[in-house]
């Protein structure tokens, strides 16, 4: 059928609703809006990459509150205002692609993966059936394949699922190591079982004791274990605890060792831990979401030997590869456990009548029902970098690191949290103004370094130059946690990041 | 800092990595490969709305595998390839803003929609704290609270999240649920508490036993009360099924109503459920995932008259209202409750010594770490329509539900499955092919019939015409559910469908 009416500004082919901008048949309205749309966003995106522009523009939330009037209302805008509304949203944005953001464990931009996501978001599918996103679910399977690859299981065989990022995958994990253990647990609930004990460091990540909770599990039932001076998990201590919980009736099922902890960058020894569980028969889950990444680089992979002998992997694409937000692949070494876990039949979406081979139905392994399409903006990033492109970005973000320890371990006025090279790009150190460092450890020096970090940080955001993130751990108080997985970041850029503290610290 | 080197189509500016297309002050590769892509992707926008267009080129599993090579590899592509595999892609892709396309409950594609998605993934942040994503923290405040308002909730007052998906939100009711009564369970778990029950109808989504088996209550702890024959909970079941729960010593803890049934359409009666809910202090949440949209439409949200007395809702703005893959709310009555029962206090994330009002750092009450920026397709979009905007798109739906329904009702070779005028746009129904219409109504037209239906699906979609769902229920043998929420559907494609299955169907 021909376009029934001609292309007017108002969107006369939805009928009476003005703007809702149905595209029919190349309606010049929509294709002009969207190529306005596309303009704002790649100068956005040449603009995040310019180091004379700020990472940040900041207001406070009541200031943002009322710099503009962000109110739903009854009445629709004119498409003039939507793109003034999406070059404000973009003006008080984070740049998270700029060279000198370095405040999360996913910063930066990547082109490919951009055009990726935006077909994505064109294609507007979901993952449940092979009916309805064929393409994506092959990619999946061939991607998750290759993942299970690296990491080192015969053939890449094994299972697996792209989940809303790495506290999911983890939740995963524990929720497939209680079913593998427990399979009446599905059916009869924690009710029938014995009490489960799980094991995983004391630096690991919260979402371990968040899966608990939700689980059923509790926190109590997550054994924190001791770590070395590095972070790493220290395996005599795991083996006592078993031991201990043995003893107190309870029953083991889980240990989630760290490849890449969140603060020290730690790699948990993973070949003990394994020899562990083999030894007590509990299930060794890798949580390497941000590690993970270092799998691709032939330099760096020594450091998560071991890794092969997990029942499962969480590794985080969206992190140390720099693909777009998110995508956080969780590995299942044994296949099918996924699907007898979750699975529950819905009639109406797996008929099991269907005129295709239903092994790529692949939905029912979820806890999601819905999925998004996380998995073809890594496919085509690995399309177009070649796993040697990923490797030679992960290694020059490894030796930025390593330069930023070089440059501060022995300079005035910065102090490390811990002794050696960082393992991944995580640099932990303390800026010391120059009022502190003649000053005697004691109690008053601890709380005035303790506030040195947070009005820094405070300051780099007023004057949005970068950012870098700060935090407590145990009885250490507040230190910078610099990381590096922007790809785009320089030698430079470190330079600035050192002069910038010290030019914002100085006075404290 | 300029860059360094002149743009060359190899990505110099990013050292040795070709292709990696860091965009570098405007670089004009990045630039042209960018556009080359939306491009790409304006045509198949276009094509999605052409009726000449097929809605799916379909190819079975080996098939597609043998059409291209999808491997990964260690050498990268050229950015001609990439192209190439971006076409590819959507060559195969279903083209679910087609107006033919009636296969799931989210259909179509909205270009504000699209527009707000591109943004989001060029801005590329996560949404645990304000200070990685002021815009978005805010915009996300705003729109809950304005939902809440149309839940019928004073003031907008509440909690509530972005949530990957339905059962995801489903699964955050039955986890806050648990945790309001006992609240013990985060930290001791389940084996600290009472057998708890949950209640919902046979008709209800999948996603309540799903949840229920990874909360570690066990699906044998979800109740399923009966229904009327339109699909409604019968409520006289469900206080004869708490009753009994009690008399067992079993916890009664949460009854999910349904407003809006995946298969039926059917709006649970909600003000009878809430009576009850309140008389056994029970927590009443109603998945109104797909029926929630109704709440836009002065015409039609009495069907959901009662949401009111609810403790939680799930809302999915992806479903009835358009919005683009995924958007899916969880609105909670009562403040603070998901942060006390899923915070962890991460201290790298969620610093108590932060220069900003920290109760905008909303991440902490997420079961997820990094959480996907849902709400801004969203925003925009209510922005673009306004309320009324969407009422119109949403009450156009049902109009056109209500035209196939008439159309169908005493039509020969239909029967529907259930009496009366559609609640939503689900219209049910089998076709009868010329051959069964005379038969007797026993085993054998019965076994025939089933067949009936996935025949014709097969057929649409190895014609490329149209895709509908079909499903058994119960003792009622494969059906065809239309469902409408594409804006952009006319009378003209329903008569098309009615059309192409009978062409497809009559030899049957």
């Amino acid at each position: 059928l021909a376009p029934s009416s001609p292309p007017t500004r108002r969107g006369a082919a939805a009928g009476a609703l003005p703007d809702l901008l149905p595209a029919c048949n190349g309606e010049i309205t929509t294709m002009s809006f969207l190529q306005d749309i596309v303009d704002i966003l790649l100068q956005y995106v040449v603009k995040s990459f310019d180091r004379t522009t700020k990472v940040i523009d900041f207001h406070y939330p009541n200031e943002l509150l009322q710099e503009y009037n962000w109110e739903l209302a009854d009445q629709p805008q004119t498409l003039e205002e939507i793109l003034l509304n999406c070059r404000t949203t973009l003006k008080y944005a984070i740049k998270t692609g700029h060279p000198r953001y370095f405040n999360q464990l996913s910063t930066g931009l990547d082109m490919v993966g951009l055009a990726a996501d935006w077909l994505t978001s064109a294609a507007n599918t979901n993952m449940f059936t092979y009916e309805i996103a064929p393409v994506f679910v092959l990619l999946e399977y061939v991607t998750l394949r290759k993942m299970r690859e690296m990491v080192g299981w015969p053939g890449g065989c094994g299972d697996g699922i792209f989940s809303p990022g790495g506290a999911i995958s983890n939740m995963y994990a524990m929720l497939i190591a209680r079913f593998k253990m427990f399979p009446e647990v599905k059916e009869k609930g924690m009710a029938a079982i014995p009490r489960l004990v799980a094991f995983t460091s004391e630096h690991s990540h919260f979402s371990v004791k968040k899966g608990a909770a939700a689980l059923g599990i509790g926190t109590d039932s997550v054994i924190l274990i001791r770590c070395d001076e590095r972070g790493k998990m220290i395996p005599s201590d795991l083996e006592r605890r078993i031991l201990e919980a043995k003893q107190k009736g309870f029953v083991p099922f889980l240990v989630s060792a760290t490849a890449g902890t969140t603060v020290y960058g730690a790699f948990d020894p993973l070949i003990a831990i394994a020899d562990i569980c083999k030894k007590y028969k509990i299930w060794m889950h890798v949580d390497g979401a941000w590690g993970g990444g270092l799998l691709m680089s032939r330099k760096h992979k020594w450091k998560l030997n071991g890794v092969e002998r997990a029942n499962s992997v969480t590794w985080n694409p969206h992190k140390m590869m720099g693909v777009p937000l998110q995508c956080s692949a969780l590995l299942v070494r044994e296949e099918g456990l996924m699907q007898s876990c979750n699975q529950m039949h819905a009639s109406y979406l797996f008929q099991q009548d269907k005129h295709y081979d239903l092994s790529y139905d692949t939905g029912d392994k979820a806890l999601q029902c819905g999925r998004h399409v996380d998995v073809f903006k890594l496919w085509l990033m690995w399309r177009a970098k070649g796993t040697t492109g990923f490797e030679a970005q992960i290694d020059k973000c490894l030796e930025l690191a390593e330069y930023l320890y070089n440059k501060i371990k022995n300079r005035e006025g910065y102090e490390m949290v811990f002794d050696g090279k960082p393992q991944h790009t995580n640099v932990c150190f303390w800026y010391i103004p120059p009022s502190l460092r003649s000053m005697e450890d004691n109690e008053e020096r601890m709380s005035r370094l303790m506030k040195v970090a947070p009005v820094i940080k405070a300051r780099m955001m007023e004057y949005g130059t970068t950012m870098v993130s700060y935090q407590p751990l145990g009885d250490k108080v507040n230190f910078f946690r610099m990381v590096i997985s922007n790809p785009a970041a320089t030698h430079q850029d470190i330079d600035f990041l050192i002069d910038e503290i010290e030019r914002l610290g100085q006075d404290l």
